[in-house]
């Protein structure tokens, strides 16, 4: 078991040694990252299409997007107008900084002002790899119950803003915000949590605007959160 | 990286032999073991409670509850009438044979007809771990959406029942029943898939037949899944 411990460590430490890389050539182009991660089906890509048109004529956007198979997803951002690089991981349950610097490549980042990393559908492992960005946001989504930050407390604890997707679904699905909301305060004292609706497009102006100020707010990367 | 995948092959050689013990264990008490699995909030919890309370007359059961943190969903199910041990893993994305071996010490197998593994939240990394179940059962729900099958295949491909779970909320989530149908057998064709709401308790008796009768059927192995 501590051969494994071991093991483990040195995987990490040069995984961060390539986020590392990563962050100097985001700087370097002057493009924000975000990280989007979530649970399978929370919504990160009708929240990336949705983004895509509402601010597609304000800002130069592309998308990364990881997908253990399949190029569904990758479909419908481009569809929406965002270019959009695949990762299909074929079984691989998150990004890493490796994979990334490979998809960037097909991109000329000084011409970007904003791009959008879809991490594979899973609310544990993408939370431990650091693939360079300035903010992380997590997707979480109401038919998934209230309770969600107490039971995956580790991505919520690293996220910058948090998503709450599928309001329209509050009441058929016996969700109580109030019960999210102090969960999250429970994980990470003000952590925003934007509450909407990719479907009924409810809220999702508190979204634009998040991104728009983190656009702005560009070379001030927030204080690394306490483990 | 020719390397890392070596260390990944000699890892889970160690965990299949533990799973081969464990598998022993089970069938020299005559315990039925079932290993759910799913992505975070998709009703496993609630389809537990609901097995209890239904079958708590005819079977003796119990279970073991893995979750990274919390033990919301073990007071729950133990709130049902299943004994339940949980497992915390602390940001662990799966259970292993070897957690498992030690909370199952917690019982007399002799006394039990049938084992319930609720498996972590997670719906890539789980499959890759072998419990030595009998039968292995992917909880899906419809908010998630109807494509979930053809981008996690791997989870899919290894299970012998598909429950889809929330149904009542098809309408409100436009999900489609046989584009998911459609989905699924390609994967594995013949998988069962049962329909049903843990909610409104339409579909459930599908289940517990389908529970009754790999219990019946226990000693008789399902064949081997092809890779």
């Amino acid at each position: 078991m501590a051969k494994r411990i071991r093991l483990d460590k040195s995987i990490v430490t040069a995984s961060d040694r390539l986020a590392a890389d990563l962050a100097r050539r985001y700087d370097a182009a002057g493009v924000l990252v975000l990280n989007l991660m979530s649970s399978p089906g929370a919504g990160k890509t009708t929240l990336l299409e949705q983004t895509a048109r509402a601010l597609g004529s304000r800002f130069r956007m592309a998308c990364i997007e990881g997908d253990l198979a399949t190029d569904h997803d990758a479909r419908r951002i481009a569809e929406a107008g965002m270019p959009c690089q695949l990762i299909n991981t074929g079984g691989g349950c998150h990004l890493n900084a490796a994979q990334v610097g490979r998809a960037l490549d097909a991109y000329r980042l000084d011409d970007l002002d904003i791009l959008f990393i879809e991490n594979v559908g899973n609310l544990v492992c993408p939370a431990a790899f650091d693939l360079g960005e300035h903010r992380r946001v997590v997707v979480s989504s109401t038919p998934e119950g209230d309770d969600k930050p107490a039971k995956y407390p580790v991505a919520f604890r690293l996220a910058d803003c948090v998503v709450l997707n599928k309001i329209d679904l509050v009441r058929a699905t016996d969700f109580s915000l109030e019960a999210f909301r102090g969960y999250v305060a429970g994980i990470k004292a003000d952590l925003p949590i934007l509450e909407l609706s990719c479907k009924t497009g409810d809220g999702l102006a508190g979204w634009l605007e998040w991104v728009a100020a983190a656009r702005a707010a560009l070379g001030r990367r927030p204080a690394p959160a306490e483990e």
